[in-house]
């Protein structure tokens, strides 16, 4: 593929042969695995630099238990049995951090995200790209993701965040284990995503 | 970076020196190059394999110039003087697609997306998601993204799209020129993003 600068290797690892997991082996999934995702996605870009994502890991017995009776009926085994559970949501008060972010720019949290619909708008669609850097990290790190987001979303909030973060989605993350996947299903023609004018 | 399987070289083309550029070349981006991180994004998940996002290359001078009319003031001279722009939205009408694109599971369309509103929020979400895997995709071809969120949304949902489809964001495309960015901002802490329980 000699158009892409990315070597072979690593478009199949993050791309091609990764796959959405709905098994794992019983491997745990390390603390530095975690850092080391986040360490690398943390470079990528979003609007104003703001960087809205939060992530909750999901390790105790107790909190797991929790987060399965809130997830779809479909949803529950895989979760239950996953090595990692990440919840993944939005900072509405994101604002407050953008000083430190933004340095060339402070008037940026007082100028543009003074009002509160404005900054949730602005905290979903940042902190959803972060959410795709996040699901790349961690097949960066030779981990496969089963992202979902069939779940009870205001019981997710009100058993894990607060009013001022919205739940975007629950990551089950390890190694894929026995039937892990179904087989690949279709994507689109280049022809009926893009067009040209 | 042990902690990662993704190789080095790998790990700063798509983040960590990739960069936000401001200023570019003039050399062209081809349609091969764009095809090729089509093709590579493609498999990124989503919900239920959708695949909301599409693309709007703008490469006639005349859609540049209505473009570059609708963007921000501070958006405009680079927009007009990148090589390749990509308009990117998402289609509410995505459903259609569904039932060929998640053959196990061809009630989807009718049991889950009935309602439009279900279907914009849904679309939001995972157009969002395609758009990130979209931006490291024009990093793993070597080049540098520009993505931009500052502009006339309904001025340009109603020059280039339809009612059906909702902008998300305008990426300027091309091998970054002199001055390109300016100095890496910070980013947050693990201890500030990521919390356990």
């Amino acid at each position: 593929m000699s158009a892409l600068a990315l070597h072979p290797a690593a478009q199949d690892l993050l791309f091609r042969e990764a796959r959405t997991a709905n098994a794992f082996t019983t491997e745990p999934v390390t603390e530095a695995q975690v850092r080391a995702i986040y360490d690398l996605v943390k470079y990528a870009p979003t609007a104003y630099n703001q960087a809205p994502l939060r992530v909750v890991l999901i390790r105790s017995d107790e909190a797991r238990g929790r987060l399965v009776g809130l997830m779809d009926e479909g949803n529950r085994r895989k979760t239950a049995a996953a090595p990692l559970i990440a919840l993944l949501a939005a900072d509405n008060e994101f604002h407050e951090e953008l000083p430190a972010l933004l340095p060339h720019f402070p008037q940026a949290k007082d100028a543009l995200f003074a009002d509160r619909p404005v900054r949730e708008e602005s905290a979903l669609l940042n902190a959803t790209l972060q959410a795709a850097y996040f699901i790349v990290g961690v097949r960066a790190a030779g981990l496969a993701a089963g992202p979902m987001t069939g779940f009870d979303v205001e019981g997710v909030r009100k058993e894990f965040l607060d009013d001022d973060h919205t739940p975007l989605m629950v990551v089950n993350i390890g190694r894929p284990g026995a039937d892990a996947w179904y087989p690949r299903a279709p994507r689109l023609a280049y022809h009926e995503v893009v067009t040209t004018v």
